[in-house]
């Protein structure tokens, strides 16, 4: 271990005690989450309170260390990843639920509480986040925030960020930034802690937030529809949504061979694909004191297969096949499977763009590299695709060429490089290459005048 | 006229045409709007689009002149206010709407166009904005954005700023910062779009923007609610939401002396005004295809009647009736009548800690200075409180005193000072005072990486 190591450990163990400090193998026993360099550093703090975040930092700084914040690390960019030289602080032990209001409906909470623990607080007052994505159980408000976090409702409460009333962040120099505002209404100057969100702990590392809450809406009726093309199934959209936008708390896409994948990887899915469908839409809906939503989804669907735009449909009929059909869904680890190498890519287009881009990515995939496999599903309401891709032979030496294939289209239609994963360390270059120079040379403008020395996650998001 | 007014003139009249520039008369024969210094500047040049826009703002800065950028002159915290020396940027000629996508339910639009033609365009396609006010006819999106307005709808739709998915504005230098975004998901870097939105048009002048739109909702009932006390209010509320939240479209709250002061500047009003309820609420519920809602909120209002919440209640048999309790909730300007002198402020706090506040409040007035009339109306959901004062002695001389009494007590309870209107040169001076140093150093840091020079809008927000 190097002198430097040593005594920072020292004053590391001051500030956050015994138990907070772990070092080498120590560090690499945990579980590294979903990139592989997660855990690539020598030491790891976890902070019990925003005082002992603020002093590590500090101290840290002092050392001139690299710190790489770490929530749940279910992230999908390797924003998390560290090297051997960084200091991980990782957020997990601050895990309080410091206030529940419910008559302003908001949530106080600490950086490493998770989504799932949120909800559990928030159900016992009829309220929930607005913000659902797979990764609930693991993925900590930290990284939520850091991340930005969309999935599965964006269409309905917006990304993370609409949920932020308050934040509070450790800064570069270990000072505290406070504005843990709780009101809907605050227009007492820049709203700054703006900044925090989204920026993947490169301006800030996030300690504290208050959330706003919803109304807690549950599931009268899931069900899975088979299609013949998106333009049925965004015809079908419109009409839940003139319906009941407000009941409306999924609408989710699968391509034919994302379905067929996940559901060779679990038997009890068998019979639940659409066998000559080349698209599938999850739809689920809210229950509702005052209407029979479930009565009224059928009978939406009815019109639907009435009207030629339904091909074949599955309106679960009892809990377990609700929970089927959103494994079909949600098991997205089962392109694994798949072949030897996968990459990921998560994009978003105007919902209008969807069909072509998909057309054209499918076509294009075929004459670069028949033998790749492409596994796409998404959050149709939000124009939002997760592209996977698996082969047996490798794909990270062609990976720039990848990008050209799935980046390249998106900007002639308006389209996003990253819709909810944001940028990490995997899409930078990609970021440096598309984004317009302008707004990238501002951002490392506001990364300078907030972390000069480039102490807060180095390498991750913009220079 | 000083010499270099006329080459500056002359260089604007060369951007923006004869017709785009007024000066001296020309300017002063203007409604000044909200704010009598609106028009204090001598030269006024308003620009047809961005290219424009950006040429203005080059040459001002060039010649060392700054910049006040002006839209619908509805703000009412002097954001627009000007000084004789200053040239006012006026976005009104800047009134197109540049495209509406109905799948994608957003508009993008130029920074003149008002929050009315807006709707007039979004309703066509059964959609409107999500934020509503009662300024509605002249607020442009340009004043919009630069206050984060709030309005009616906060409580379900957010401020302005959760509206806004891109934005295009003009910096200090003339430069264009352009992100004009459409899609609901885009983590692609730093969201600096954000710095914009509540700068008051201190960081650049917003040009151009993509805003999202919700699903129009039509009003099926509205109801003035008589109250012994806020309690009732809030159990009301709580009944509202619990049934109704996504038809809720508003929860206003009037105290007493602010509803008789309305009701007396209008003749129609007579018998809308309950004399014994120390509170009234004005509650709207939307229509809904699928239940009558009119039948549901009389069904509610009625069993809060039973359970003694409720002391009196009208609902709106026609659309005239509907028209006369909204005049008597928006017609706040009715206050000018009650003095020679008026102040108006705006504060947000939490909603439980809304009755302690204002009984306080008054009764700190009654010691301070009995002869101040206080008028108290609000956004009940939100927390937020327009307090408007009174007085035919002046009330400007006591302005630090009076402030101190209306902001002090907020602190304790995590209120804001201000809510919804700002802070432009009227609250510049407490929330100097009454803000976190910490994030008026940054605000003032980011104010300089933006505009070292202090171009744009001078002397407003943070120095």
């Amino acid at each position: 271990m190097a002198r430097d190591d040593a005594t920072l450990i020292e004053a590391l163990t001051h500030i956050a005690g015994r138990e907070g400090v772990r070092v080498g193998e120590q560090v690499k026993l945990l579980d590294h989450g979903y990139h592989t360099e997660n855990l690539a550093a020598r030491i790891m703090v976890s902070p019990a309170d925003t005082q002992q975040l603020a002093a590590v930092v500090q101290c840290c700084a002092a050392q001139g260390r690299s710190l790489v914040p770490q929530g749940g690390l279910t992230g999908l960019v390797g924003a998390s990843a560290s090297r051997p030289e960084d200091v991980i602080v990782s957020l997990r032990r601050m895990n309080r639920i410091v206030a529940l209001d419910r008559e302003s409906m908001t949530i106080t909470v600490q950086a490493g509480v998770t989504l799932a623990q949120i909800n559990e607080a928030a159900r016992e007052a009829g309220l929930e986040f607005g913000v659902d994505l797979a990764s609930r159980d693991g993925a900590t408000v930290g990284g939520l925030i850091s991340h930005n976090a969309g999935g599965l409702r964006a269409f309905r409460h917006g990304m993370t960020r609409q949920q932020v009333l308050g934040l509070e962040a450790v800064l570069a120099d270990g000072t505290v930034f406070r504005d843990l505002n709780a009101l809907t209404k605050n227009n007492t100057g820049y709203d700054l802690k703006q900044l925090f969100i989204g920026a993947e702990g490169t301006l800030g590392i996030v300690s504290c937030a208050v959330l706003r809450l919803v109304p807690q809406q549950r599931a009268a009726a899931t069900a899975l529809l088979g299609l013949a093309d998106l333009r049925a199934g965004l015809e079908i959209v419109r009409r839940l949504r003139h319906a009941h936008y407000d009941r409306l708390l999924a609408v989710e896409v699968l391509w034919a061979d994302y379905a067929a994948c996940v559901r060779d990887a679990h038997p009890e899915l068998a019979n639940l694909v659409f066998e000559d469908c080349p698209l599938s839409l999850v739809v689920e809906v809210a229950h509702d004191d005052a209407i029979d939503m479930a009565q009224q989804l059928e009978t939406l669907l009815e019109s639907a297969l009435e009207d030629g735009l339904l091909e074949d449909c599955i309106v679960a009929s009892s809990g377990t096949q609700r929970e089927r059909i959103w494994l079909l869904r949600e098991d997205s680890d089962a392109v694994a499977h798949q072949g030897a190498h996968q990459l990921s890519f998560d994009v978003a287009l105007p919902v209008p763009a969807l069909d072509g881009y998909v057309r054209d990515l499918q076509a294009a995939f075929r004459s670069f590299d028949a033998s790749i496999k492409l596994f796409v599903f998404g959050h149709l309401m939000d124009g939002n695709l997760h592209i996977m891709l698996a082969a047996d032979t490798p794909l990270h030496d062609r990976y720039a060429d990848i990008e050209a294939l799935i980046y390249e289209p998106l900007a002639a239609v308006g389209g996003a490089l990253s819709a909810e994963h944001g940028i990490g360390v995997e899409k930078k270059a990609a970021l440096a290459r598309y984004g317009d120079p302008q707004r990238l040379a501002l951002m490392g403008a506001v990364r300078s005048l907030l972390d000069a020395k480039r102490t807060l996650n180095p390498g991750k998001v913009v220079d």
